[in-house]
């Protein structure tokens, strides 16, 4: 399995190997489905655990059923390195969200196996379960019942597809939601050194700097209203006339365009934010075309990594809805909103990061994550995080995902250079 | 049934008592339900035909179930005049969207009557079938039936409620589809000398003139597209930036906001049109709050009296897409367009009408009607045709129609110091 002996690079080839096996078992076209806790993911944690046990690594899974699998370093009592990332997708998702940041981490191994290095401490590539909230409604699950973070009550969540509740999915997977409700601890955040988690990105910003990888510096916060609606009056669309109307879809085209502007604002500012409607819909019950629409349904979506960049925008939201509600007789009702916190990734880490970029000839830009990642339960618990992001195409959480292996490669190079060079002053 | 004898005028009290009636067997909270050719349809023509045959008229009704009341006149031989309407309602409709037109034939009976006049020739109440579109997606069948128009396809479109099609429903209630299907007319245009339907208005404009009835100048042509779509990039709400976005929504509320600045554009020239986005609609399985829309639906509904201004719409509308469509990376998918024609009322029938107003001691605003009616289907055959509004809240299609029998009245007296009037020269 390792490439000793040649000239190619082990972890370049492991790593194609890897994701190749993981496409062929979870196939579902269009794309890949491996569910939280489901026959695929679990297919997944077995496959990478095989190839880190070829390697020499050792494995253990927790009472959530995340997979740790340790290659012993040279100085076992310091705090280990850790890697990785989730190996579940989203339905008829892409191969890579999520398994490239694990394939990464025993690329890493491969890469120290063929030159006959060990690493200078215990280096542990973590198997994530769960992340993806198409299963669970939850917020990085696995990550949090590791910390001993999940609450009882999240282990009667539902999963999506079976309607049965995550605790029940984890113990026929064979591990043990009573340990985790009772929220035991299943790593000891003081014997880790760190927590690096690779993953594709999910935009293009790598395709346009023409950049195989990017650091992470921060994790986007955010606030979501899912269920706004604006309310006006429904009237005839041939009788009633312009001046009488009070048009939901008028007052929501005008919300719209005025956050477009703000968000034209906050880029020449040269800040970073995101702002996204989600959903419009109108009541079908009003589709006979010949209705000005009286109420209309959204969902808007606000994300940026600086916490008083998210306060001003919502200050401005609720600003604006007030304002082209009062001017079209309208009442924006934004409901109740759903929040949650940016993290940073750590400096220090993010500098050793760079240094083993130089090393490796590659300049990865700084960039600011808007998706969230299991990264940020790390970071919430005081462990030095980091991210690597991988040049992709075509987004994810869809079947066209495009990340190529050569792209994979430079953050296995640029990881395995950070490991060996971790002791060295 | 007639106030003979005393100072209260007949036509008002035989109208409240007809609306009551009607309201009474038809509550379908909130709201009236008269399903055409269905049972509430049904009943109130038995009581609009029991009203008029006390008052001494003869009915009959056609092969499609359209009823005519006919008071004799001192002249048979001259074309008749008609009055009209439906007796149909939408679901959960209000009590007047169609009956008051019919219920004020049988008042202007009632006047005459009361004085012991009779109309200079015969004068004609008829209550027209099917007029709602909600219940068979068809443009005036009852009408187009009396003309034998009504295709014979079309009597297989299928009623909204039942599923069951309109010739069998039509057979159900005791009428001969196979004639209607045949084209026989059930009525001779040169035995007419002129249509007049009374319609409550189903905008605010009689209201804020403060003047109980309107004249209508003409119905307005439309252009509907029912099925349009914007097709742009579905991405990460967080991961999708600002520049590389393809975002349906954007473009639809580019749409909008250009629409209504054209509709503002059209209206300081002084001419009259209804824009109006009847449906919103994003996809539900992309509804998980994260997604960047790559596609949305909507349905634009486009109305005016005047044909070259209904084209300049139309053409405006397409630059807009393209124009748009570029700038954003967005393909606007117009599908294909439901058009209908636009009705000029009769300028000599309207000086007659305005002349009866005026020694009515009523100074009836002139206005356009946005929605269709089935005076449409008579000035198509040549028949001189107009139509009188009578001042209402609330719109219509909706259970909070708000006329008042007064203002019904009004219109009462008017048409019957018209047909008074009409052989006088």
């Amino acid at each position: 399995m390792t490439a000793r002996g040649t000239n190619r690079p082990a972890g370049h080839d492991l790593a194609e190997m890897l994701l190749a096996e993981l496409s062929a078992f979870s196939l579902d076209p269009p794309g890949h489905t491996r569910i939280a806790y489901g026959a695929g993911e679990q297919q997944a944690h077995d496959t990478i655990r095989a190839a880190a046990e070829v390697l020499g690594a050792t494995a253990r899974a927790d009472a959530a059923g995340n997979l740790y699998l340790t290659l012993a370093g040279r100085r076992p009592d310091l705090p280990a390195i850790m890697l990785g990332s989730h190996l579940d997708t989203v339905p008829h998702g892409g191969n890579f969200d999520g398994a490239a940041g694990v394939v990464a981490g025993i690329g890493v191994m491969a890469e120290l196996v063929q030159v006959g290095l060990r690493p200078p401490r215990d280096l542990v590539v973590m198997a994530i379960r769960a992340e993806e909230a198409a299963w669970f409604p939850l917020s990085y699950p696995g990550s949090r019942a590791a910390f001993g973070q999940l609450g009882a009550a999240e282990l009667d969540t539902r999963r999506s597809d079976s309607g049965k509740m995550l605790a029940h999915h984890m113990r026929v997977a064979g591990f043990d939601p009573d340990t985790v409700a009772a929220g035991v601890p299943q790593i000891d955040p003081a014997r880790l050194a760190c927590f690096i988690e690779v993953h594709i990105e999910q935009g293009p910003r790598l395709i346009r700097a023409n950049a195989p990888v990017g650091l992470v510096t921060g994790i986007a916060g955010g606030c979501r209203f899912p269920r706004a609606r604006i309310l006006g009056a429904y009237g005839h669309s041939g009788a009633e006339p312009h001046f009488a109307r009070r048009d939901a879809v008028v007052g929501f085209a005008e919300l719209v365009l005025a956050l477009e502007a703000e968000w034209n604002r906050i880029e020449t500012e040269g800040k970073e934010a995101t702002l996204t409607f989600g959903r419009v819909e109108s009541d079908p019950s009003q589709h006979g075309g010949s209705r000005v629409l009286g109420e209309l349904g959204f969902t808007l979506d606000l994300r940026t990594g600086d916490d008083a960049l998210l306060e001003r925008l919502v200050a401005r939201v609720s600003a604006l809805c007030e304002e082209i509600g009062a001017r079209h007789g309208l009442t924006f009702d934004l409901g109740v909103p759903f929040n949650w916190d940016s993290a940073r990734m750590n400096g220090a880490l993010i500098g050793r990061l760079e240094a083993a970029a130089r090393q490796s000839d590659l300049a990865p830009p700084h960039m600011l994550s808007g998706a969230g990642h299991d990264a940020v339960t790390f970071a919430a618990n005081g462990i030095p995080a980091a991210m690597i992001f991988v040049r992709n195409a075509h987004g994810s959480h869809n079947p066209d995902e495009a990340m190529e292996v050569a792209d994979l490669h430079a953050a296995i190079r640029l990881l395995t250079r950070f490991v060996l060079d971790f002791d060295r002053t």
